[in-house]
């Protein structure tokens, strides 16, 4: 039988498909950056059959990617050179929840866990724009970020448990729910982040915690970023550390978002060179709102801040988010813009971001550096717009003269080239440019160990060893 | 040269002892359980050194095992095949201190590390009874819990990025201070909870918190176990997770610090089954006294808990903490005690208790559990005191038997043996029998991997593969 067949046998009758308008959907990276092809499209339903599946490509040495609700940023869940595709979509149930934790398949998608989280009155925090079609296991297999990161953590964080399954087909039944474990090596760690190149996570146990009861949100005007700096340590020390977001926006942010999202308004009288969008949530008990305000006027009166508006509704905490949330939407109105996804360390982001803007003026003069993002987590999505009535082809082409060099200044700053979407192929052949030859070597020596025949999603995070 | 003498050379002038006195302190485990011999005692200063000597180790083929302040509790820091002994304690400078970050070196003293953090106004919330001479570099080498895991985690969440000289002498340096990083395999992760079999941590960059600026510690009696899980779901709900300790006693506790330890009191006027100490911190401006209090009144007035009191002054507090910290100390004055580190799910806590306590005394009638411990981690220290007036010797003669049933009870409920403090040798010999053969492959295959002559910390996790 031809290797094709075994893996349709192993994947049971429903658990394929050659068909190439259900392909289709599955090849291309949804911004349409990256494009695959594949001979064949699994989907398998149990972990027996990702078993069979993984063991019948070891054997014959056939390379396979897998992939969840492919919305990943650096084309890691794309078969980019005729892999077998392996998608987890159909492995999507919710296997068991407690109060401290919740079992699911890697298939589920974020917003489901989300779901059947508050459906039993507890909280899972992981939170990103795509959650409505992002999956449990291409968020583990990427260490996912989002907006509450500050206060839960990355996806990392909240991860109690794995099942994975080895490129030679072995199980790993890591499902353990709980909170201390020291018995050994911590083998789920290894997983988490690997982008599917050392193994694939069928499930996961995930951490659940109590729903917040209050959630309060200011939008606080500031004339520079040491002052957001300043301002996050001392609501943190005001709270107790019940700051679940802290965003920095440029006035020029504000702006492109003003000028080109519908519906939105500039909470603030005056205009600032920067702002805070501050989020913080706790337990119906506490006067969460009466310590913000305390905390705010007190940063007016010291001078640190310039201007606050607390959000007294849901809809005005809708409407503040709006205003963080269209800024990437905001900035393709203003034409092309060359992105990083940095992080840097907290107390450098002042200083990151100063040398950064003078630095785009060099190479591009006139570009409209518009960086934005989770200061509270040191992560910055800087983001360079095309200069005003510039020419988008032109700008673009200096994508890669623009991106060294910012990421030279990142590495420089002790940061790090991709603060939370992962390696991929887009930034595989940087990566050596920024980690140590000992880091590289023991990465590859990972992969040789766990992977030796490289069946798994070749290609990504590593140049494929010969 | 001779091997010992590269090594002295390696290590400098002040770098080794030869001399037995010197040296004997750190060959016994400090209960006395494990006893090792070394020739030759290796005390470098900086990473270089480390390096240098490892190299000559791999080259070699000699075995050389880590310690740090030689607090462990399961053989893991003992030389007991007279390997080399490398000790970290000159290795325990303060590198840096920033708002977000301190990095140390692996010898740094944990309280040191605390008390920097403090003079720096941040918090380094890591904390545990040894902590005035265990290290950091041990700590994080056996992933170590203490009483804030509730709050802040384990040792292994508390980390930022890791120094690490590797078998072969080469160095990872991984210190950086980033909160988000995902830029390929997570390589510290590896290292933490792995007993120095997989490199040597000389150094890290260790998270930092704003300091708690109020804390409340209460008193509460409950019938059941049952009651006390339900307890901690309403105070987390209520405070939205500022609950930072929930540690369970049983009355048998109590009444043996109550007998024993002199200066203690029973805080409530009516003996109960169950008690729950409880402590929860805040930023200044939040209410926390009032919140508890309500939040306590209700839990008695709904029937849940029976009693319960809130300590108003530093002195009180420490009153409280006094009876639970004396409960391993108090069972001493009772005779010999079997012991167990162990946790389950936190929901499966009130029936594991009910069933181990039935077992011991299907084992070793008479026999008096004394469960206590980190009710809010899942960690139950399931310690059993010799019958009242038995013999110490025949009890303790009876350790195996009962640890193989606790074992086997805890794994049964999907729980750990070793929730805290690791494996070492003490069960090393028994962990194949609650891992599957899978994980136990993958972690002799990363052993093999990272440690191919075997020279790190040999016999430790794992049985050396011949």
């Amino acid at each position: 039988m031809s290797t094709l067949d075994r893996l349709k046998n192993a994947a049971g009758p429903k658990g394929f498909s050659e068909d190439a308008a259900e392909i289709a959907p599955h090849l291309v990276e949804w911004r349409g950056k990256y494009k695959g092809h594949t001979p064949l499209l699994l989907k398998p339903q149990t972990t027996a059959e990702v078993s069979a599946i993984l063991a019948i490509c070891h054997e014959t040495h056939t390379a396979i990617v897998p992939q969840g609700g492919n919305t990943g940023l650096v084309g890691g869940q794309i078969p980019l050179d005729g892999e077998i595709l392996l998608s987890l979509s159909r492995m999507n149930r919710i296997r068991s929840i407690e109060p401290g934790a919740l079992i699911c398949e890697a298939g589920t998608i974020l917003a489901d866990a989300q779901r059947a989280a508050d459906a039993a009155e507890r909280y899972f925090p992981l939170s990103l724009a795509p959650e409505g079609s992002c999956t449990i296991g291409g968020n583990l297999s990427t260490n996912a970020g989002g907006v509450n990161v500050l206060r839960y953590g990355n996806a990392r964080d909240l991860v109690l448990g794995l099942e994975v399954v080895l490129a030679d087909g072995r199980v790993l039944d890591m499902l353990r729910t709980l909170r201390k474990d020291n018995t050994g090596y911590d083998l789920k760690q290894m997983f988490i982040g690997a982008e599917g190149t050392l193994g694939v996570i069928t499930a996961a146990a995930l951490k659940l915690f109590a729903r917040p009861q209050a959630r309060e949100t200011a939008f606080v005007a500031m004339r520079d970023p040491a002052a957001a700096v300043e301002l996050l340590a001392r609501l943190q020390a005001a709270t107790g550390g019940l700051v679940s977001a802290f965003e920095l926006m440029p006035r020029i942010g504000l702006e492109l978002v003003l000028a080109h999202i519908p519906q939105t308004a500039d909470p603030l009288a005056t205009p600032s060179p920067w702002y805070a969008l501050v989020e913080a949530t706790s337990g119906a008990a506490m006067p969460l709102r009466e310590t913000l305000e305390t905390e705010l006027a007190r940063t007016i009166g010291d001078g640190l801040a310039t201007d606050a508006t607390l959000a007294g509704s849901d809809a005005r905490q809708a409407a503040l988010w709006r205003l963080r949330e269209s800024m990437s939407e905001a900035q393709k109105h203003e034409g092309a813009s060359i992105k990083h996804d940095v992080s840097v360390p907290i107390r450098a982001i002042p200083e990151f971001l100063k040398q950064g803007m003078a630095l785009v003026e060099t190479i591009v003069p006139g570009a409209r550096p518009v960086p934005f993002g989770h200061l509270g987590d040191g992560n910055i999505h800087f983001n360079i717009s095309v200069p005003k009535g510039g020419n988008n082809e032109a700008f673009l082409a200096r994508w890669e003269d623009m991106s060294r060099a910012v990421h030279d200044l990142v590495h420089h700053f002790g940061g790090s080239i991709s603060a939370e979407h992962g390696i991929g192929v887009m930034k595989r052949d940087d990566l050596p440019l920024y980690k140590s030859a000992a880091e590289m070597d023991v990465m590859r020596a990972l992969k040789k160990t766990m992977d030796p025949h490289g069946i798994l999603n070749p290609g990504k995070i590593l140049i494929p060893s010969p």
